[in-house]
């Protein structure tokens, strides 16, 4: 059999709708051993699930040797992130571990597996990726929300860094503190400890309050809206539906409308 | 009398309003004797309930046996969805219960009543429904949320699982840890347990706040604005009112003139 | 000097710019006295507030009774939601309350009268007239989520009444306890105490937050949105900017063609 | 060499792409110093850092001298807000202080100099423009919301100052009280408090909560969403993109009939 044949082979593997069913089922089922191992069970089940884990772990270098054989070439393979990511995930299973230190890394590496879900349901793939593309744009929200707790936090530590070292002791310390602040986790506690040095404190916190909610709630629902909005524009009118849908129609039938009076204007001036 | 007779009888009955209104009251006062049997109340009371509690039961029966009676045939009676939810409400909790563990479930039973409310009056079985709808369009959304949340929680489990197993033991423990975290509800006890031997786990804590809250807002608001835009335009339009309406007004007027113009260039070619 | 002449007088201190300024004056004194009165102070201070109390009162008093001889009759004067509010909280005060218990009711009315404030503001009229405009469209959403509320209090006194009955006694008990829940307060105590009896008891807790976050969201931003989207709309309209501002313009300039070419297609019929 | 040419030089430097990356740099240098300064350091480390403290400060006044020194006349410099705000900046951190109170301001001032990124990062400045634009817009819906606060707390120190002096001792305890309550920070604690006293002191709180979170959500979504949305629309106009960008096509061709109908309507009552 020609090296082309069994590429062919592989690619009519790889593009099978069953195949990647299976593939689906093995993901669920190596994230319900992950899942089933974090209880306390029994010596027999859990040498099964050991084997277990050792075969969707070949499965997997499997299925990803198919996928790379499938392309004409490895750089086109490693040129989706995904794959990279695939590729990363499995190979990086595949190295034994033993020591505690190294054991507990390749827990984690078997836990990322559930995310080959999101590379594998085109669904999943295309939702994070409208997440990871509505991030940036709101980069510079970001950057001015990092200033303000900078400054918040260097203030902290510079006044209340001698009142509690816990929650001011340096502007690391201070920085989380301002989040649990943010996030109105018992902060009238950190308040009412620095309004018995400073009774003026509430000042720091309320403002604090205030800026944060403020830019935090623009950013989230800037980008939620965004994209939304964007969306659903896009598919009204694709779909001639709706408002969108609508302008879209008198658009063209505007433009049909003045090609039309062009040739009159034509007619009635050449005569 | 015929059978027919009665069965037009029937229907009558069914679609008399001061009927449905007596129905609704029925509920209500159903609901208002789970409440009042929630206190500590007198004996003669309680017996006067439980009277109440009887007659309310027998005329939920008697109701929906005349509606079954109204219908061609059953087949059409238990094809609407709301029609099925009410006969499992009524019939079950015609069976005696009287062991204290059945007793509960014949009390829960009695409390589902109160949603009735909801099959009987057009305006929530509307709003219920298109809350129902809504949940689906997100559905890849909350699948996404449900993998984030369970790697959170395996890696919990993982690591901090010997810190604190009653937040930590098992990965279905730390999924309920993991949702308390996201409602802010004390969780920087929770971090500050864990971060005393790992004391980077406040990225844990912090990635797992933003990706929730980020995934959850845009879930929420999502749905929220989707079925609000929606239900916004279509009154609109309907209207002629709004934007909506306007751009429904040009639409149609545009297309009169397209109308118009064709004419227009015909008179002028035939001459 | 003739009743109509003292009356035009009247009704030229009533719409007299100067005389309205000085009642929000006299309001803003009114409340800081208000707010003053709530610190320790010294007997010969308080001596000086309880005169400025009295004044203010007559002061209110000569007011009111100026804008009710300003009106033809008193009727007119009576059918504006805002006088009628004006009136109680005027004479209410004048009631001499010298017991204790009374006297609280007596500070109360006091209280109360900041809220003129929004009465003689004619834009917080507007934005008080808005939101209680806004409230009965979610008319249905608020009694869906009352029913919600009313079904889980009503489960809760049923199933934790026995465990905890400071927190699930009776229905009303229950309902706090839920609303507190919903507003995330420690919620995961009132979780933890009952699922030690009924381990599966954070299904209750967990649709619930579910469930009222869901439709709170719905009501909550469903209500701002239509609200703003309205006035929105309404002022690009007016204004002629915006994307509705340009609908309209077209939507004008659409109406003018199709006449010009009605006359159009008539000169060319005629001929 | 001319005062004129002097002073093209200094502009040219102001202008330099490269020595706005280099002041950007130092800003961002000083604030890493600032942050550093938070933690124990080593007494030589702490050195370095005195040292390049002084550095940045000389570093900020140069350029300062060279930006003032670019303009025509100082009025002008003085003319942007921007300007204004850096100068006080730079100028104030240049006063000795080394009394302990005034040491706390010196750092204070060091600490605002992070705010410079904001001032100079044009995408930044635009940013916090337009947070500041929106503002004044939700004016009444702030003062609606004092009015509120400010009723609840007078009520609040009136009847619960006696129970608790520590959190409605007076207005303005009672004021930060009610910020507490409406972050649901520990408000179940106030509540049950005040409870034992007045029963129904719950209706305070939940009429408080739902008064309070409606208004806030409306300001704080109001001005997000007014924001976003002239600034989505106008940047789709100008891109020609999304609905509003064909709104205006269909504008702007209407005209352009229109122009065209009026020609053909005269060449046709020409004849």
């Amino acid at each position: 059999m020609s090296i082309a044949g069994i590429q062919d082979r592989f690619i009519a593997i790889r593009n099978n709708k069953a195949f990647e069913t299976f593939v689906i089922v093995v993901i669920v089922v190596s994230a319900l051993v992950i899942g089933a191992k974090t209880y306390q069970i029994d010596p027999v089940l859990g040498r099964v699930f050991e084997l277990l884990d050792t075969s969707i772990t070949l499965f997997f270098l499997l299925e990803i040797v198919i996928r790379m054989l499938s392309e004409r070439n490895l750089v086109t393979f490693f040129k989706k992130g995904w794959n990279v990511f695939d590729f990363v995930i499995v190979t990086a299973s595949l190295i034994p571990v033993e020591e505690s230190e190294m054991a507990l890394l390749g827990r984690l590496l078997r836990i990322f597996r559930v995310l080959r879900l999101v590379s594998i349901i085109p669904e999943l793939r295309i939702l994070l990726n409208a997440f990871l593309n509505a991030i940036p744009r709101m980069g510079y929200v970001s950057l001015m929300m990092f200033i303000i707790f900078y400054i918040y936090g260097a203030m902290g530590s510079v006044f209340f860094g001698a009142i509690n070292p816990q929650l001011w002791g340096n502007i690391s310390i201070s920085l989380l503190t301002l989040f649990r602040v943010a996030t109105f986790e018992d902060w009238t506690d950190v308040m009412y400890e620095t309004m018995e040095v400073y009774p003026l404190s509430w000042i720091f916190y309320l403002s604090f309050i205030f800026i944060v909610a403020f830019i935090f709630l623009n950013m989230m629902i800037g980008i939620v809206l965004e994209t939304l909005q964007r969306e659903h524009e896009q598919f009204n009118r694709e779909q001639g539906e709706g408002e969108a849908g609508e302008v879209h129609w008198i658009r063209e039938h505007t433009q049909a409308m003045e090609q039309r009076m062009e040739r009159i204007e034509r007619l009635l001036e050449k005569r």
